[in-house]
């Protein structure tokens, strides 16, 4: 390209299996993220089988568009990976063997007790004029381009070859692309519905072009995506970003529980550790969900002392001791039940807090007077205790996943000692 | 097209939010395994964003290659929204303005006590000789073309409403471009290896274009897709399909679990409703995913009747009754501790089966005795109780799922009277 300014990047996904319902390319959003930290966007993404008409069709008219090319998959050793070909021939330039690819192929079989199989002799073919780039983790290598001021760059499909490939050899030589610097940041919220979320902040959206923020909503989590892009320095961006991130949070306040990529479990977690504080679960309709979110965390079982999914009314009485009348006189859905299950689960595990959740997940199970997605949420410690009513909209798995980030809200907020 | 089997069919998704690091388009996928049934493969699929110049171009060089092109989004009522005006350039045609198009939109406001904004007015706009493609459940409605021959049909972007509208609306007019007639069918298993696997049927792979096999593995799941096609038609496409079904299963026997889509935990519940057994469950390092699997079955609370979470080992022995001696003796993860746990559960709950799982899920707690991986799972029941040792590879939340696989296989095998 004439101007870095002019830049017209593009990728390109090469692979039948990838025009079938089965798979999907998930490269390209990695490296949109990296190219957009470098200032680069992408204007078009393409995805094209391992047909030898549609694959050099599909490069032409991808370079007579762009002058930034991407293409990923399609190095391998199988008579469908034609990729190498494929940009040779557009390019009019030849396939040149190089003996110390082969050597290193061949190296890497070696190593693991096997001996290289004939059909990957072709991978050691590089289009000539290529910069190679080093696969530490497959057989493929990748190539670096330059044809007419125009970079195209051939990576392998694997995202475990991809991605330390993309970082070790391709990200340093990107450098002198690179039109600004670029700060972001995720603020993970909950508690607030979304319309409420962009009533707060409407008036924060960034009127410059280098601020950027995106709101995206999903059930019982809202998150701000921002970044902020400077021409002159990473300590620019950073400090814009920090300029916009605090006049959010000032408007979001508590409602935030991360900001530096961390989901609710692993913030609770945090504060579990920190306050030297351990809790129980007693799960009804979540059934398990909380618990398994809670022992996601490695070293959970540090603060995580035990859980219990009471789904009958007999285990509820078993295993928390709810008395068989309450859930008579009240329901197993009520916050009554829900409030002794707390404290049921603490007193029975002896921990500092105990956590319960008594809900309709749904589908079946739901009446006028409780309908689905009504969900009792209690918090129960030494002092004392609260329950929260929650009506969540949305299927079974949506259910249990808003119900357990209310659970573990309510413990967020006790341990920061912030209103629940 | 000239002849039907002259197609070349492509896929175009429209967004700039589709260029993001955070959006994908997926409805390609649903669409790509609708239009394989009636015997139409995808050549092609490109994702633009919403600029005029790239939209126009990618629709030109799009139309230049493929004679049936489907369009995704970019419907909306915003300004970023321009795929109508778009298409209606390059194909020389006018917008006209519907009435009764208007009045639908105006009438869905009304219905939930909005008016309607003024900017949603552009929808009633219709490219000239275009087929309304009507939105139950939205207010974009889609547009079936015809050009030359060449069949463009534009789609809305949410998922939600562009199922519907496809099979509502575009599924019958797709029956005069059906070639063929195909079955398909997903063989899931459990239990063997994908290298055993593809021993046991590498000489089933089908030798005719009509018929054939993908196999798909996942740590802890290998999932076979079959299909078959037919000239003919649906009971030929079925029948072949049910001989290659047979071949296989043969092969694979009871390692597969399920041939019409269901998860092993549906399988699961299935038995145990046919049995009229129930069961509960013990899990340490799963820590409540086995739980939640089963609970994830709508009615499942019929057949779970309680899940404990025994991290510790101390609530090993509060909940389970596991003696605090035999954990000294063998360890928490220990064949003797297993089948204690799932003794211990069965007889609390007074259930017919007890499952338990302990394991060390990483990615810390392994030792060379006891590396990161290793998960005993047993299953107790009124006679006897049998314990597994198990190695899993991959990381926690791989482990986790493995782990579950067994034991949902070992209770799936007692109750099918296989051996386990």
């Amino acid at each position: 390209m004439k101007n870095k300014k002019d830049l017209r990047a593009e990728i390109m996904a090469v692979g039948s299996e990838l025009l079938t319902p089965h798979f999907q390319d998930t490269n390209s959003l990695y490296l949109t993220q990296r190219l957009n930290e470098l200032g680069m966007g992408i204007s078009f993404k393409t995805i094209v089988g391992d047909d030898w008409d549609d694959l050099t069709l599909c490069i032409k008219e991808a370079l007579s568009r762009a002058n930034f090319l991407i293409a990923i998959g399609g190095l391998g050793p199988t008579r469908d990976d034609i990729t190498r070909e494929a940009f040779a021939q557009v390019l009019h330039r030849k396939l040149l063997f190089k003996e110390e690819i082969l050597q290193k192929i061949e190296e890497r079989f070696n190593c693991r007790g096997f001996k290289m199989p004939a059909v990957n002799k072709k991978q050691a073919y590089v289009i000539e004029g290529a910069e190679v780039l080093e696969n530490r983790n497959g057989t493929a290598p990748g190539l670096w381009l330059e044809e007419r001021s125009k970079i195209i760059i051939l990576l392998p499909g694997p995202p475990q070859e991809l991605k330390p490939m993309f970082e070790r050899s391709v990200w340093p030589l990107l450098q002198k692309l690179r039109t600004e610097y670029t700060a972001h940041s995720v603020l993970k919220s909950t508690g607030l519905t979304e319309s409420k979320i962009e009533s707060l902040i409407s008036k924060l959206y960034p009127k410059v072009p280098s601020l950027k923020l995106t709101t995206l909503a999903y059930p019982g989590q809202i998150e701000i995506h921002i970044s902020a892009r400077s021409k002159k320095s990473q300590d620019e961006a950073e400090k814009n970003l920090n300029k916009l991130k605090k006049t959010i949070l000032q408007k979001l306040q508590d409602y935030v529980f991360s900001t530096s990529g961390e989901e609710l479990e692993d913030v609770v977690g945090k504060l579990l550790r920190i306050n030297k504080k351990n809790l129980a679960v007693a799960e009804s309709c979540t059934g398990g969900f909380l618990a398994h979110r809670l022992t996601n965390v490695p070293g959970s079982s540090d603060y995580f002392i035990q859980g219990v999914v009471a789904y009958s009314n007999k285990a509820k009485t078993n295993l928390l001791d709810v008395p068989p009348d309450l859930i008579k006189k009240h329901g197993a859905v009520s916050l009554e039940v829900a409030q002794v299950m707390a404290i049921g689960v603490r007193r029975k595990a002896h921990s500092n807090l105990g956590v319960a959740i008594t809900g309709i997940a749904g589908p079946t199970g739901g009446t006028q007077e409780k309908p689905v997605g009504l969900v009792y949420v209690a918090l129960a410690w030494e002092e004392g205790s609260e329950v929260s009513k929650n009506l969540f909209l949305g299927k079974r798995e949506a259910i249990k996943f808003q119900s357990s980030q209310k659970a573990l809200d309510m413990a967020r907020r006790h341990l920061l000692k912030i209103k629940i």
